[in-house]
């Protein structure tokens, strides 16, 4: 028995170790796959054998073998059946997207909708529904969901979240809430700028290096150091926004004072624009807008049908591609692109709050770099469309205060993920636990049905 | 020729797999030890033979083989040969330690010196006499020193001090402008608040998540997360001295201003309470104090004649005890001292000064904790004989601040090595290297001089 459980713990990890590898260098060939691994030739043409069956991994060509000179066949890791879901509840949206094995975007949505007026249950209701209209998607492209992974905007520790102060939610167990969807494993739940962290280094700029700054309504960073995210002794790292900028400052929702949200959270940045923080879109119960008719945004700008995922051929024959998701400028979410239009026009009340939130922003970030000693500093989430306004406050403070005794300033940077780097974090997390042990998915995968 | 290379490096990492589980496991037998690490008998009673011959090990009596019942000789790690040198240069004080390969404190010197006053070579030369000294005793004691580690205020990159504004140095190679002293090993530099942190893990409470305060005239920290320190891209992380509490506060010596040195820095905690910084003691060149004379103080009170090391007998027949150091109240130098005796005395200044200053770092220690999540708050160097006044404020601060959304503010504890916690950990640090890699000492620790 033990013996057996032994056999059967050591082939997970070396199925995990020819697929890992497989990511890392392919196109390979079993040969060099059993030379860098270690192991036999037999056990990784069988392991190969046992992906390939799973739609994990594909052959890709002929390929001569560096060392022996031997010509031989190639594999590369396959994106056409293993996929994971990445969701995201924040305070003005909620999110979901496919990924695939090979991290290529199949599918992204974004629903404007206010989630500060609704219930836990009535938000997670909605979140439910895009949960089965992206399962739903992804199973007629063939597509088996391996897991899935929520964002949420506030600190988690063991699936509990503690508080999201700007949603008013308190030691929620979201991913209980969650009816998983026929057949989907349970949803794992972690912080969102932890993921939007990740979402960075598996879909953004790539650097091993950086604070990610997530601004939305509330403010997170995720801190990644050598290719690994930083998360703390509970995994409640990375808090920003409540970082104290001055201590005897406006009042803020975390119980605190002078928090850095207080001064450059997407609310008080509209309000010193002298503009209104976006209206609440919906009472509770009354006429929350429907998924499947027109609340569904799509973030590449799509006419919001409420049916056209990212990447839609526009005859709806493709409702899922293998395209990857175009750089480009984030786009910015509902007070955020009235605010950046005002900007552009040079509206002297929006520069002026910019410059407020980004000498906030700076201070913030001055004491950040003395604690965590980041690489670089991508500035993500709303940041991101308004960088080019906030980005020259925040450098100027930072070098003000720290050129003397650190002699550079950190390099700060844009996202080019904005607003949807957690959710596709969210994504890639499940991605890299499938990759790091693909026999739990095995069976699953072997079985999915085909395309539609 | 790379057969051989590869044969070499493999025996030592085995020769620190074995001197490693020594430590960890030890009384352990050979028979144990080649079952823990996977190497033959016959290797590991080789390399067992040569620890033994360099000193490293010894045997220790008796012991049943768990597995198989046997009796063997079981070994434990031995302190007899090899030590480690810890230096530390502050603002106020130099100081040396020897500490053994058990990690037991077999000499410990503190010379109260104000270095502001005088130029890196001048404050350079004096740890040059301290060094001396140490290792003179050590050598009498038929100690080897491996190697040595230096503590400096301030962050170090790559050997280089880039800033130490409390000295008003910057820019100094400082190992290199230290000349070894016959036959020891190069000096290496490190950021005093790193290596508190790792003195508080070696030789302190040992949790394996906490942030160490180091609080001097400068302010640093230093952060263990499962039992490791947190560096940052560059290693210059934990700098809490230069978090912003106040935007708009006193200027700070780096070039900011508010820092939170500049509320619980012992020079404004001192100047709050009325009472003078401590005075420069010497001109530079003039009257300072001989370290053969008088300028020599003991750490655990003993008459400072200059050349009584902690634990030796009153007789002075054992120079050097093995004895580990006792825990107790670390010992407040300087103004401090004074400050503590106002403190006792219910002095209404001194009261208001702690009161002020320990609200300023429980803002910073607020902001601290949103960033970095550590597990417990230790708080050592002149924070830890002011703790019963300063520990109130500081946990009165991050309750009012943290308590609604974290639910638990960390826990506050008091470091029981105040000032010593940095150059106990740069001689842990160089311990914790040599029994990583044994092979480097192995020949210098066989023939080192019989005991004086």
């Amino acid at each position: 028995m033990t013996q057996a459980v032994r056999h059967d713990s050591m082939r997970a990890r070396n199925l995990g170790l020819v697929l890992s590898e497989v990511r890392r260098s392919g196109p390979v060939t079993r040969a060099a796959l059993a030379e860098i691994t270690g192991l036999t030739k037999t056990t990784v043409s069988k392991m190969v054998g046992d992906l390939i069956e799973a739609g994990m991994v594909t052959e890709t060509g002929t390929l001569r073998d560096g060392e022996r000179g031997r010509p031989g066949t190639a594999v590369s890791l396959s994106g056409e059946r293993v996929a994971a879901l990445g969701l995201e509840i924040n305070v003005d949206y909620l999110s979901a997207c496919v990924v695939d094995l090979t991290l290529t975007v199949r599918l992204r949505y974004t629903q404007a909708v206010d989630n500060r007026v609704a219930s836990p249950v009535e938000t997670l209701a909605r979140l439910q529904k895009l949960i089965h209209r992206a399962v739903d998607e992804a199973r007629s492209a063939g597509l088996v969901i391996a897991g899935s992974t929520l964002a949420v905007p506030g600190p988690v520790n063991g699936g509990l979240l503690h508080s999201a102060p700007n949603l008013g939610w308190h030691d929620v167990r979201v991913g209980d809430l969650l009816v998983p969807d026929g057949g989907l494993p349970g949803v794992e739940v972690e912080n969102e700028a932890n993921l939007a962290a990740l979402g960075e280094l598996w879909f953004g700029t790539g650097h091993g290096d950086f604070l990610h700054v997530s601004g939305e309504i509330g403010i997170g960073a995720g801190l990644v150091v050598g290719g690994a995210l930083f998360r703390g002794a509970r995994g409640l790292a990375g808090e920003l926004g409540h970082v104290v900028v001055s201590p005897d400052g406006p009042a803020c929702r975390c119980g605190s004072r002078g928090c850095l949200e207080q001064y450059a959270g997407q609310e008080a940045l509209l309000r010193a624009a002298g503009l209104p923080a976006p209206a609440p879109r919906t009472a509770p119960d009354a006429t929350a807008p429907d998924l499947t008719a027109s609340g569904l945004t799509v973030s590449d700008g799509a006419t919001p049908d409420g049916a056209t995922p990212d990447g839609a051929a526009p005859d709806g024959a493709a409702a899922i591609s293998g395209a990857p998701v175009a750089p480009g400028a984030p786009v910015a979410p509902g007070g955020v692109a009235e605010l950046v239009a005002r900007l552009r026009d040079g509206d002297g009340p929006a520069l002026e709050a910019c410059a407020r939130a980004g000498r906030a922003l700076g201070i913030a970030l001055t004491s950040a770099t003395h604690l965590l000693d980041p690489g670089t500093i991508v500035l993500g989430g709303v940041f991101a469309p308004l960088f080019p306004w906030i980005s020259g406050p925040v450098r100027d403070a930072m070098t003000e205060r720290l050129t003397a005794m650190r002699h550079a300033v950190p390099e700060i940077t844009v996202s080019r993920l904005g607003a949807d780097a957690a959710t596709l974090g969210a994504a890639g997390q499940v991605i890299h636990r499938v990759i790091a042990d693909p026999g739990l998915h095995l069976a699953a995968a072997r079985t999915a049905p085909a395309p539609r």
